[in-house]
C-alpha cells in the first residue's frame, strides 16, 4: 500500500469517523464543556466533566480550526470546552481539578499536575484562533507553575516522605516537551528551548540501552538501584512511542542530529520489544526483567500506544527514507484498523482489547480516552505524508 | 463430593501449600514484616512493605496460633509483623500509612482508612495470643478512630468538594461489620453490637431489590438519582458476597432472623448475577445497566471473589440445609480448583485471570493479595464443616 493510500484512509476515518462522532455527541449545550464518557453509539453513561479530556477536546477543535479549516463549528466547540475550563476547572489557588459534576462544581482532586499540563495546550492553541493574548498570556503563567509543581509535588499536596523513591518520572519530561514545542516561538522567550534541551537530556537518561527503550523511572541520584522496584523495571510502550515522536521534534528544532537518530533507534528497540509477537499488538506494560507486573491490565491492547505509532513510523519514515518504517507502518496499520476502528454507523474506535485483541469495551469514550490520541495521530499522519516532499509522499 | 471430602481438600491445600508458602517466603528476618510481592516461586519482585498487607497477615497468623494449634512459629511469624507494624506504619497524628520502605521507612499516604482497619483486626487477635491486654486497648481506641474517619474523610485529607456524590460505600459498611464482629464480646462493651445494628441496617439499603445484589454505593440522600453515574450502577459481585457472610453473621449475632434469610437472598442474587455464564466464573465488576465500565479490570477473574464464595455457600448450606448451595459449591469449587490453585510444586494460588480463565499473572502475591483471603476462607470453610452438627457435616 502506497504512503498516499494510508493517508487517504486517515483523512476519511478522521473527518467521516472520529470528529464527527465528538462534535455530534460531546458537547454539553445546556452547562457547557464536554461529556466524554460515550458509549459505543455516544450516548452518555457518565454526564461528569474530566478536566483532562477537557483541555485534550479544547486543543483539538482549535488545531483543526487553526490548520485545517477555518470551520465556525470547530471554533464553536472549542469555545464550548474552553469557557467552561476557565470558569470551573480551577481552585482558589489555580491548581486544576480532576473531575468536575456536569455542571462545574469540582468534585475531585487528583494532587498531580496534568490537568494543568492540558490547559496549557488548550489555552495555547486557543489563543491563535484569533481569541487573543490573554489565553497565550495565561498559557504562559500556568506552564511555569506546572514546571514548579513538578519539581515540589509538595505544592499539589502530595507531602514528600521519607522512604519515597528518588526517581524522575517519564511523563514529566515528556509533558514539559510537549507543552514548550506549543509555546516555543521564534524570537520569542528563548527559556522554552532551555526547557526542550533539558527536558531532551533528562528523557534520554530513562534509556535501557541493552533494549534501547525509555523506562518509566530513571534515578534522581547517581547509583541508586531502582531495578529492585517494579517502578524501576516499568516499560511502558506506548508512551516510550509517544515519547519518541516528541523527543524527535525537539531534537530538530534544537538541531540536536545525534539525538535524533538516537530517537529512531529506540523507537525501533520499544516496537520490538513491545510487540506482542504471539497475539499482535502493542502490550500496555511490561517489566523489563520479565518479573511480575503490578498493573492488572499490563497485558491488554490499547488504543492509544497503536494511535502514537502510527504517527511515530510515518515521521520515521519520511524523515529517514527507511523501509522498515513502512513495513511497521503496514503492521501497526493493520492491527489498529483490524481491532480499534469501529465501523462508520457509529464512528470512532474502540480503546480496549484483550490480549487477545477482542474489544472487551464497547465504550468510545471515558474518564482517559477523549477526542485526543486518535485525532491528533490522524491529522499529524497526514500533514506528514501530504507535507514537505520525502519518501512515499 | 460429600462436605466432609471438600474440607479434607482445603485442609491439604491450607496446611500443605498456601501456610508453608508465606512462612517460607513471606518473612522479612532483616527488618521485620512481610514481603508480599512474591512471584509464583516466592521470590520478592518488590521488598515494599504494604500496610494493608502487614495487618492481615499477623491476624491469619495469630488466628491459626488461637484457634488450630498453638503453634510457636506462627506466634512467631505474627510477632515479626506486629513489632514491624507498631514501629512503622502510623504517621505522627496515628494515621496508617498504604506503603513502606522495606526498613519501614513511610513511602505512600493513600488517604482511605483501610490500612488502620487491618491494624484492628491485627492487634484484636494478636491480643488473644497472650501477648496482653495492650493490643486490645490499642485495638478498640484505632475502632473508635476509624469510625470518625469513615464520617469525616477530611480527617484524612481528603477535603469534600462541592460537587462529590452524596453516597455511602459499601465497603465502610463492611469493614465496620468486619471489626465489630471481631470485638464485640459477651458482656463487654455494648456499643460494638449498635454498630453491628446500624451497619447491618446501612448495608442492607445498598441493596437492588430487582436483582438481589448489594451495589457498593447507596444515595446518602433520599430521592438522589445515582443510577446516572458509574459508581451507582456499579456491582462488584465478590464484595456483595464477602458482605453476605459478614451480614449474616452481624445478623445472627443480634438474633435478627427476617435479615438472615434476606442475606441468603442476596448471596443469591449476587452470585447468579455475577457468574460468567460463557466462560465460567464471577466477574471482578459489572454495570448493572449493562453499561460501560471505567475499570479496565472488569471481566477479569479474581482469586478472592472465589475464596470468598467458597465460605458463603458453605455457610449457607450448613445453616440453611438448601440443596442449592451445595450444587453451588461444586461449581466454585471446580472453577477455583480448575484455575486459581497452583500445583503443590510452588503452593499458593495464581490471583488473576482473564474472562477466559487464562493466568494472566503468575505472582502470588502483590499490593493488595497476601497471606489472607485464601487462607482465611478455607479455614473459616474447614470450620464450618467439620464444626457443630449440620447438613452434610
Amino acid at each position: 500500500m502506497s504512503l498516499r493510500s494510508f493517508a487517504e484512509r486517515y483523512r476519511a476515518n478522521l473527518f467521516e469517523s472520529v470528529i464527527p462522532f465528538w462534535t455530534r455527541h460531546s458537547a454539553d449545550r445546556e452547562h457547557g464543556g464536554y461529556f466524554t464518557c460515550l458509549d459505543r453509539e455516544g450516548r452518555v453513561y457518565d454526564p461528569r466533566k474530566y478536566v483532562w479530556l477537557q483541555g485534550r477536546q479544547i486543543w483539538m477543535y482549535s488545531r483543526l480550526y487553526n490548520e485545517v479549516e477555518r470551520r465556525q463549528e470547530w471554533l464553536d466547540m472549542a469555545t464550548l470546552g474552553m469557557d467552561f475550563l476557565l470558569a470551573h476547572a480551577r481552585d482558589g489557588e489555580g491548581r486544576y481539578y480532576f473531575r468536575l459534576e456536569r455542571d462545574g462544581r469540582p468534585s475531585f482532586f487528583q494532587r498531580k499536575p496534568y490537568g494543568a499540563v492540558f490547559a496549557v495546550l488548550a489555552l495555547a492553541e486557543y489563543a491563535k484562533t484569533g481569541a487573543g493574548r490573554r489565553y497565550r498570556e495565561e498559557a504562559e503563567a500556568l506552564f511555569w507553575r506546572i514546571e514548579e509543581w513538578i519539581r515540589d509535588p509538595g505544592l499539589l499536596g502530595r507531602a514528600p516522605q521519607a522512604g519515597g523513591l528518588a526517581f524522575r518520572s517519564l511523563a514529566d519530561s515528556i509533558v514539559l516537551v510537549n507543552m514548550a514545542l506549543e509555546l516555543d516561538e521564534a524570537g520569542g522567550d528563548p527559556r522554552y528551548r532551555e526547557v526542550l534541551r533539558g527536558c531532551l537530556r533528562a528523557a534520554l537518561e530513562h534509556e535501557d540501552a541493552e533494549r534501547a527503550i525509555l523506562l518509566e523511572a530513571a534515578p534522581l541520584t547517581a547509583g541508586a538501584d531502582l531495578r529492585k522496584y517494579p517502578d524501576g523495571r516499568l516499560f511502558n510502550p506506548g508512551h516510550s512511542v509517544e515519547a519518541c515522536w516528541m523527543l524527535w521534534q525537539a531534537a530538530e528544532r534544537l538541531g540536536a542530529r545525534e539525538e535524533q537518530a538516537r530517537v529512531w533507534r529506540i523507537l525501533e528497540g520499544s516496537l520490538e520489544l513491545g510487540w506482542d509477537r504471539e497475539f499482535g499488538g502493542l502490550y500496555y506494560f511490561m517489566d523489563v526483567e520479565g518479573r511480575p507486573l503490578l498493573q492488572l491490565e499490563a497485558s491488554m491492547k490499547l488504543w492509544w500506544p497503536h494511535a502514537e505509532a502510527l504517527y511515530a513510523v510515518t515521521l520515521a519514515y519520511r524523515r529517514t527514507g527507511d523501509r522498515r518504517w513502512l513495513d511497521w507502518l503496514e503492521r501497526l496499520d493493520e492491527y489498529t484498523f483490524g481491532h480499534f476502528v469501529d465501523d462508520p454507523r457509529y464512528g470512532e474506535w474502540f480503546g480496549y482489547c484483550d490480549r487477545r485483541g477482542q474489544v472487551t469495551h464497547t465504550l468510545k469514550g471515558n474518564h482517559y480516552k477523549g477526542c485526543f490520541h486518535v485525532p491528533r495521530a490522524l491529522l499529524l499522519c497526514i500533514g506528514e505524508i501530504e507535507g514537505a516532499a520525502g519518501p512515499g509522499g
